[in-house]
């Protein structure tokens, strides 16, 4: 993942109705990384209540470029992208939000791109989705599709970071996997135990040890975790 | 897709100290077609601040749950998934948002299942983080990890619709999923077992059950083998 890409993302709001929302993008932006805020005309800003909810992210409130139109705010983009709620019949064909993340931050290699987002009450106006050059909704359900608005630039600047970071993660081990070998000790540890106590019989095994080795399999055990089962199962022999 | 994965997945909140995030978490919830909220032991509910920030979706504040523990709230479930913005030290090895939410709609096939929410302060506590079956993190810058509670709600219920949007395979389980109630049982039955047998030391128990919950916790036992389990610690106490 580059942070450079990132860093090329600017995030522009469109004649924005409440300054509280205006703060909770700016904290949704800087969670996943975006630093970049154009406003258009906004209603009431800066604003006590943009900074509360901020949070710790009134640094990219300060830094907010406020313009007097779309115009103005996408001077200098390669690629800018739309967000919508709805479909309308002069826009373009929508895609899916993580579609056009993916395309968006395949721009971002050759320069600056935008996000953008309309007012609170009508989104966006369909002079304004013309200006830029694709458009995107998120999948929302049709009997509530209104998502507020920072939670809407929360999912984008979500779908672009993960975009970035190009994959998902690996889930991290934390401690050392163990090996083949220490697995196949436990469970010869394991069977003896369920011998000696009489919950396996030797003449009846049914299918008792393959679902044991299905159901401990699916752990992936660390090796200290093999030890603990081992010191468990030595305790009950005594 | 199909709407009733949706419907079996609960969103629970864990001492909300604010009304607003609860009532934007509702919205959040409602635009994803989630409409079942939990609230464990909420500072302020129900509250006008809630109602205001909900939007069009009072309705799922009207039908939230107030419950008394998390173990109250994860009744019946098949699955719970605990959100955290940290990783912890004895905590399951945490899985990425989209593919903890690919692995939770899977076991919606199967039951209820959870993604669970601490408070806006402080998250989830280790101990309600191992009363879940699995672990997830919304991959966030780490300079400013910290989300908006309401904000990761939309990005965990946006995944979690987009899965089921996508979900056309077949659950890999073979019998059904233990319910939350039978692996606490189970976990009750395994710590007087370990008691009795000496290798857990009540005046000095370290990290034993944490350590025990982590692990068992990774295998998402089925019903049959939480059986198989509890059969094989009574053969030891003989």
């Amino acid at each position: 993942m580059s942070a450079d890409l990132l860093s090329h993302i600017r995030i522009v709001l469109s004649h924005t109705s409440h300054p509280g929302n205006i703060g909770a993008t700016a904290r949704a932006m800087k969670t996943m990384g975006i630093a970049s805020l154009y406003l258009i005309n906004p209603k009431k800003f800066p604003d006590a209540e943009a900074d509360a909810r901020a949070s710790g992210a009134v640094d990219v409130l300060r830094r907010a470029r406020v313009c007097n139109s779309l115009n103005e705010a996408l001077q200098g983009t390669v690629h800018a992208l739309a967000v919508s709620a709805r479909r309308r019949e002069l826009a373009y064909a929508s895609t899916d939000a993580r579609s056009a993340a993916q395309a968006l931050v395949a721009a971002a290699r050759e320069g600056e791109v935008a996000i953008v987002f309309g007012t609170e009450m009508s989104g966006l106006t369909n002079e304004e989705i013309l200006q830029c050059r694709a458009a995107a909704h998120i999948p929302a359900d049709p009997v509530c599709s209104s998502l507020n608005l920072a939670a809407a630039v929360q999912v984008m600047a979500y779908e672009a970071r993960i975009a970035a970071l190009g994959a998902t993660e690996a889930p991290p081990g934390e401690s050392p996997s163990a090996r083949h070998e220490d697995v196949e000790n436990f469970y010869t540890h394991l069977e003896q135990s369920l011998l000696a106590s009489g919950f396996l019989d030797p003449a009846n095994p049914k299918r008792l040890l393959p679902r044991l080795r299905r159901m401990f399999g699916r752990i992936r055990m660390e090796q200290e975790e093999v030890n603990i089962l081992r010191g468990m199962l030595n305790s009950f022999r005594k």
